[in-house]
């Protein structure tokens, strides 16, 4: 079996488990090398997996001609910079999202991946390889709800997880850049259409911390696509019963949701106070499943010499929409897109 | 409006939940009389429901000539008895169930209600009335599941009330005769057939203060019906979360439950034990409509002069089934019925 | 016991089950007289209820000196004018929502409601005092999920009526003030804070029938209240699987959802499709208990001498809320609300 | 990385699945060799996976040098033989249930394992190692459902599924044997205790051909355990919206239910026929996580020198157990179990 040799830059949480993924899940890709800032983490990766090379400077990983492709989950500051110089050097690119954290260096992002378009490039909208997403998008496709005309979404983190969410706000980007932008991709992938008003509010109802970097511990906002499909967005940071990521799609003939409960398992558990089902506790919980199929789509791509489904415009358009719900909530005013 | 007027006998909690329906909720009724040993009981719901007539005798109300009906609510020992004299004295009659305490005086009741065919005769077999379980019994007849062959039936108490249960062991005829009735009516009801063989087992698994009455805490039974359907019984009086009362029908093309959750209300609650569903407390919070219902339907059948679809055979049938669980239960054999 | 006696005007379809609740479910009230400008609704109900006096004129009505309260359930056109005549002729007056249909007369009506302080005003939102509804409200006020700040309501109606709404446009005030103005109700109630600002947005997705009265087939509007909460909003005249009325509460340790299956009773059925809940068709079916339990407390906030919770400025601050929709919707602005 | 070098006998269905899996996703193992009777589904493993070694006589293989463990997937009268064949040549084995076809070779099979103690030999109930099973263990001995006294268990293979059911009849061991017998060992491992007595009834409701193999296709027994815990299972062949796999435990302070509803996904469509969920359709998609675990357990188990969860012991006595609960169903008569 041919497989695509990859290398991966970031080995934090989320890296560390796209790394272990590609050495033993995805039976087509072997991992080959591992970069990291932190020596630690590539001396621990390389030890326990078998890992042939490692790195701590990204520069010197693109060197190694035993490589097919460069998976990218570093710091989001980190993003764009390194899509573009694995792209130069001739590397299939997989990036975890946000694609950027400014318009500027996304817009210039995409300028590059369209210059090679010989590569495949995919970005990490892992939520649209989750089996359940799919299978919506798949209904949807076969007429089970008519057209859709309005999304409602709802990325809300568990309130266990808000001390991290508190030191990690001066990079965020803010709740709609870090948490909405996935739903927002959602909406544009579930609805076909690109945002043209945009309204979004929030404030911090319980832990103030966010207020000095302009931000809220919940937020929402109120869409209006082209095709004058509506979105509603609810992006919060304190959510008691876990991970909480629920989407709606109305059609004009039906409904779906997705994640109602986000049940943690098949278990109801009946005592004192009621029927209880216990919910899932963060995002590897949920997505675990969706994380090995998007690198399983980024692998079959290359192989198979063809495009995946989110390409570098999804990463723009959902940055565009975030900033506008940004500007809108810091503003209270309305923001209109162009067109 | 002509209106049925009803002297009730029996105050206790469920009899003058009753007497309120009766008095308050059914528009062509009239709540002319109330009986009860307790003389305060009487007094009380006269003064405050401004009931004309009060008795702590049965057989005085028998005489009020301003009487249609005759409503028994009493201890469960009275019920044949004061049927047979209210029958007798020329009243339609309903009787809470059980129809009677022991076999010999349940056929005897058979016998005097079918004396007096002119007369309705209605058991108070109140989950036929519910509209859950009357919306599923129109489901199986208009073909929904195809031919119904198996029932499995839940009648669970909630371990608040087991002290309560507990002291009225020596009277209750135990977990078969006392709960699981109202689940073997059921089975017979949606089934359309007579038990031939049963096999209960059961134990006191947090209760050894039922063991003195030769009773369970717990207890379940399977039931092979004469057209070789099956009944899966399981009643109990320890349940965490409430009054759980569930029953399922399969059948050859599809199958049905009825609270699966016996939820409270629409409510569902999120916080850190995950979504929880509160479930209800006890029979008069579960089946508020039904026992409404039943009585509306009495009245009805009174007014337009026909039979209620509980009638007397119910009581009897049901009775011999349970006697043969409690038969079963304690001897550990298998116990056949005569067709 | 005392009884009220009511005169009730209106008998629509609505307004036949109110008098229905009046004669028949409410113990200490009285459906003493009848009126409505068709004269067969009069008639009919006169003959099958037994009701004593029956008007097609409402003022003759207001003559009767056996009455102590009128009900109005007439066209809400008719809500502020027969409002103030019934309270300047003495009496205490429950009208059915909306208050009115224009910020004129709404604000008229309160400024007559406040003269009258010696009777009893209320207002028909129902849904407060239904049950689940109820349930939630005092789980709020116990603490259970914190403080709440954001709500998202769901009012949906079904398309199998959506014949009746087109013929209805004209009147009907748009989707915002027709529909929505029940959540929005609810939204103050539950948050306990007025609007500050208002986006709304909505098309004809479906029947563009509804283009030429300026009205959308559905709509949603992102509010911002003055302590800073959210609500969401979505209101819909195309719902396939019924009438679906979904409440959602997020406070800052919890959240509470009402009716997220609006589930038409306990029954599931299981057959090729899945595992389906079907779903209840309409606001007579879904708050039925609510409709008799509102009149119920009109009564008693009579008999014992109190207000009731849904007053006049309830009605008053609904409207505006629901203008500034409307408003919206209308010129796609973001609408700001005078404090 | 130290790998278990596996061969594996049986490629129909679950074995092909067995392989993929130990190919591709268990990542301490290796897929060396693969044998079946049938050489086009040998050749067809080895070209698409590139597996080394293929066979289509087991002798041959368990000849091969390179393996460490043999994996039996084949055909049920197969089993015991070849657990046999294999342990002798010094071999690890696990083997697919049923551990064997009669009680005797599957006494001759215990006693085989115990005389190869230095070998891992395990049994392929993957029930245990379903997340959703496992959580429910692993909440039950932290105590949160008290002492469980009762199991519930449903077993039902999809309608659509039901001819290969009838082709497969004459060597299924009937319904008992075949499918409740992954109950019957769900059962001894929650309730740790075994069966004391057995009821079971059954008949052909929709499927008569299941008669002339002395079968049903549905049936269910009532088993009374040695601690008196008592035991509900409801094993069909004919279920209208899946593969429905259910268990509910009760304890004495709580319960717990894993798979009320048999859900594909966490998607609900609502539409005409109100808030669908659907199913899952067979085994494979139900289990798939499970199928995985497991070998992952048989693989740790050999690198870890020590013993899994599921041993010879359980094959046995669920077998002992499924057998009486035939006798029982065949003859119509209550069966003791041996102590």
């Amino acid at each position: 079996m041919k497989k695509v040799r990859i290398g991966i830059v970031g080995l934090g949480r989320l890296g560390k488990k796209h790394a272990e993924n590609i050495a033993f899940r995805i039976p087509n890709a072997e991992l080959v090398a591992a970069c990291s800032i932190v020596k630690e983490e590539v001396e621990d990766v390389q030890r326990n997996w078998g890992i042939k090379y490692g790195y701590t400077d990204f520069s010197e990983m693109l060197k190694n001609d035993e490589l097919d492709a460069i998976f990218i989950a570093s710091s989001s500051t980190e993003h764009c910079r390194q899509i573009e110089e694995a792209l130069k050097a001739g590397y299939h690119v997989f990036s975890e999202k946000p694609l950027g954290v400014n318009m500027e260096e996304v817009i210039r992002a995409k300028e590059i991946v369209e210059q090679h378009q010989d590569k495949v490039f995919m970005l990490g909208f892992m939520r649209r390889y989750d089996a359940s997403y799919a299978y919506a998008k798949k209904k949807i496709e076969e007429g089970a709800i008519g057209k859709p005309f309005l999304i409602r979404c709802y990325g809300l983190d568990p309130v266990k997880a808000v001390k991290g969410a508190i030191a990690f706000s001066e990079k965020s980007g803010g709740l709609f850049l870090d948490m909405a932008i996935h739903d927002i991709d959602l909406a544009r992938w579930y609805l076909g259409s690109e945002a043209k008003s945009v309204y979004a509010v929030g404030s911090c109802y319980a832990y103030p911390e966010f207020k000095k970097y302009n931000d809220a511990d919940n937020g929402a906002a109120l869409i209006q696509f082209q095709n004058d499909a509506i979105g509603m967005f609810y992006a919060g940071r304190t959510c008691a019963h876990g991970y909480h990521i629920e989407t709606e799609i109305i059609g004009t003939e039906g409904s779906l949701r997705i994640g109602t409960v986000p049940q943690k398992n098949l278990v109801t558990i009946f005592d004192e106070k009621g029927a209880v089902q216990e919910c899932v506790s963060g995002f590897l919980e949920r997505f675990e499943q969706a994380y090995v199929a998007e690198v399983q789509e980024f692998v079959n791509c290359i192989l198979e010499n063809r495009k995946p489904g989110v390409v570098v415009d999804d990463g723009v358009k959902s940055t565009e929409i975030a900033y506008a719900c940004k500007e809108s909530f810091e503003k209270n005013k309305l923001v209109f897109l162009n067109e």
